[in-house]
């Protein structure tokens, strides 16, 4: 149970419906995630966090299946339940099937075991990764 | 500096000769990282870690410069030094460009962002985040 | 579920129940958290670990509402369930206004995502920062 | 080494200049640190970055020394070097003295010791911590 | 809830078959962890993760119980829930009394907490520890 | 550079003193680690700190190897280099040899990698690991 009110449309003021109606529009959906009614009780973080997601997630030099698989690699190595569930959704609305899933997770599964592996033996950098610009 | 000893071509066992040879000719180079030559020193995990990146790393239904791109998030996420210089590289010499590593570490801090504020919250996973299967 | 039994205070020895009247009489309550019937299975890490919260958490150079946000930032981070939800309530019972928690929440979620970026490019730390002793 | 190029004032587009401006401005300052440099490769994730960390650590409900604190502690347990570095730096500079530090990590550390001593029981949260809000 | 279905026995191929086969036989139990059964969505991953957890699990220089509490110990670390909960009954089964586990997370929570000072100081590396190896 | 001033035994006030000669007298040495000359700077946590630390470290029902074998994990996983680097110094100091270490590192990176495979699928607990206890 969240440990703030989840705020609904009904309830919500003109300042977070404006933001609700934003994202609706931009994701052709009519309901809001609980993600943003948690945030709803700050509204400058409803607001900036909402700007910052919806300009970072637009396709650009990576297409938005990309980002959804990145965003989705980074929620599971962290932990995080909820964007771990909500970005597995996003990521199979986008087109991501179970067999990119599969490689997905076990790309993200090897990376842990080798970042571990790598700072268990305090590995140095070699040089020729100092010159990657 | 590495707290085991590393292990150069040289001095090396012919088991361990044999993954070096097995790096070399799969990543067509003829150098071996630092943090193979320090797996070295236990030829289990040194032939193990590289059959299991060898496999994981092979093009299927995600494509190379993806998969080295979601390793680089991860290890990112994960603050680890070593992977995130090698990664890098590799992703680098994989295609990816300026504008995709800005567009890529834009997410890695996005969801790094809402992962923490969804755990702060503690939002509840919305019910048609269950049914993604 | 708990992985070890939870000791109530009828149960309890009376070692544990010496550790369980100091935290009432601390705290001004009658009830003891899960937290720390859990780690009276463990006598020595209950008391240890008890003395050193309570001497931490005592107010000095920061306020006890300081400290409790600390507390709380740290634990969304490591998006650790239990102490989010302890902390929370403890800091709102300390004074923690809904305006506060959306602000500490933001920084947090900021803090995260600089973090990563840092991490993500190996930005080199300033000299300027390394004289702020 | 940073991954990417650090981009100096003379050489940055009008863009990265404004940006810059900004900063310098409102910290009071004439020098720009390595972070905003190597953010400066992807223009659009230095202008939002620094309109994000500028609002929102413009003092509000919190102040600014309270929120260079959470800043810092959230960098120390995530092992951010460069992050732990400039915010101790800023900490200090907002007034933090040494006392305050001394109380911050060890705070710091023994939310730390909790949060895992929390997850390695599983210990489940209190009813009563579930009607914080 | 699992984001992916739980492959069952009797709708296995023969390929995860095979595993669950192995898996049995090894363990000597007649049943297969959800763990499994979640990775056999994606056979190669199965096969790959089975193969290397047992052969990292099989007693030698380290014997089966120390390998079992490290790994809890890691997984408390990282606040997995579903790895602390299965290798907490694990080690219970290779003999871990009540007295062992206090212990073992005695340690995990004292390491957690002076790993976030080291970083919170950026302590440096005495140069005795530099010569480890 | 570590961010507060190490203090120096000549330096030191008689309360540090104390605990720097409670440190060489139980580990037989005539040296004090950089850890302890930061921590010194706030005598409280200097105290505390190793008082637990001793407390903890003690053999019991688990070894002193095992110990510092299972903070060696923890450190390895957190990434902190600071305990990885003293920890892998002290384990050796304890009778870890390079074949325990070598299988130490693959538990801790297996761990690591089932650990994100289980978060990453969020996979259900068992209702057989429920009750352990």
């Amino acid at each position: 149970m969240a440990t703030v009110k989840l705020i609904e449309y009904p309830q919500a003021s003109a300042e977070v419906r404006a933001v609700y109606d934003d994202i609706m529009a931009t994701r052709k959906t009519d309901r809001i995630n609980n993600f943003w009614k948690a945030l709803a009780g700050h509204p400058p973080t409803l607001r900036r966090t909402w700007q910052s997601v919806k300009e970072v997630m637009t396709p650009g030099a990576l297409d938005a299946l990309t980002k959804e698989m990145v965003y989705l690699a980074v929620s599971a190595s962290n932990g995080c339940q909820y964007c771990t569930a909500s970005h597995t959704a996003s990521a199979r609305a986008h087109g991501m099937t179970d067999a990119m899933l599969g490689e997905l997770m076990a790309v993200v599964g090897m990376a842990n075991e080798t970042n571990r592996l790598a700072d268990g033996y305090q590995v140095e950098i070699d040089d020729v990764f100092k010159e990657t610009r």
